[in-house]
């Protein structure tokens, strides 16, 4: 069976369990929490020595990290990845755009309001993100204006990469009322078959990160 | 002929000259600065919406950008965009782990240290990234002991990706003399047919960007 660590509180890890449940994958999850800085504890280490979630176990016991690389390794031989080489550098564009640009202000920001203790300094890196956050919302706004899917008309793994951190937007403190394309465009993707919603645990099995690496 | 707007301090500008090198394509720089702000500029932004460098103009007039996805268009048909899938997948994984993860604590720290002036804010946030950067030099120290390049035996576009915010690292402030592996690789990727060095200019024109934009 499919391994994935990570936790649900992550829209990177979210990305991936939006994926294997489009492909009707079973997969068990281990619970590898930021949080608690389990990327960096030892166990994880030997497994995916980037230190980050999600990675995944695949069936010949290789490891594949990076939501981005896993999207298209899961994503190959579906619809999510366009046959045209043209539509694919364009899905591609979208998802280094979210991984460089999108995630680094709206995860960031939705992390120092909803998970850190207010401070002088994550006071100062709000203020600082959140014309960055502002501008990347603008830049979806003005896409799916458009398009009617991030890539082009037909939804991609580029609409799955893009989707938890857009949809959380409000716990990073911006309201999506005044993005029309953009609501349009999340309930398109929350449309698409076999759709998980945020928070919801699409794993067969879930254990603990004590119970999987046997730590005592 | 093909047109790529950025300059030549940005190292994600110098990965495209890489690979259009590489390809012994003809191509003009539109001289587009980050430290000017031209990226933001109204004329640029009607050109890639995103507001970032670099970007280029396809044959065709058709604008694409991130240079992960350029990587990706120029690098397929080439060896360095390699046959084997699962291969293909942990090429996206290094490029995906480099603009995440790599190149916002590398590129950060040398944009910290080397343009802009000394305040108490870039002192903080210098210290905050330094572990961040030294982690994942580690990582690609750890990686590259038992991969003679990033992503495998043979070279690939991972490995364009990851060269310039590498081999800039002293000026982010980290001496590479203890990275004996990273030294061997990046004297390997040194070697590639058409090699650029940092900082010098592929390109068979250079405009400026009120040359290109028409701005009196």
């Amino acid at each position: 069976m499919l391994t994935l660590f990570g936790n649900l509180e992550s829209g990177n890890v979210h990305k991936v369990q939006l994926i294997l449940r489009r492909l009707g994958a079973v997969y068990r999850r281990v619970e590898v929490s930021q949080v608690r800085g389990e990327p960096r504890r030892p166990e994880f280490l030997t497994l995916n020595p980037m230190g980050k979630v999600p990675a995944v176990r695949l069936e010949d016991g290789d490891v594949l990290s990076e939501s981005g690389a896993l999207l298209y390794w899961f994503g190959r031989g579906t619809e999510l990845w366009p046959a045209n080489e043209r539509t694919r550098a364009e899905v591609l564009r979208w998802m280094f755009f979210e991984q460089y640009s999108h995630e680094p202000a709206l995860a960031v920001l939705r992390y120092l309001r909803r998970f850190t203790a207010p401070s002088e300094a994550a006071a100062a890196r709000c203020i600082e993100l959140e014309p960055k956050a502002k501008h990347v919302l603008g830049v979806l706004e003005t896409q799916l204006s458009q398009s009617r899917c991030i890539a082009g008309p037909d939804c991609s793994i580029a609409d799955l990469a893009l989707y938890p951190y857009t949809k959380w937007a409000p716990q990073a403190g911006f309201d999506l009322g005044p993005y029309a394309q953009i609501q349009r465009w999340l309930a398109l993707v929350e449309e698409q078959p076999e759709f998980l919603p945020l928070g919801q645990d699409g794993a067969a099995q879930v254990l603990s990160f004590d119970e999987y690496f046997g730590v005592v």
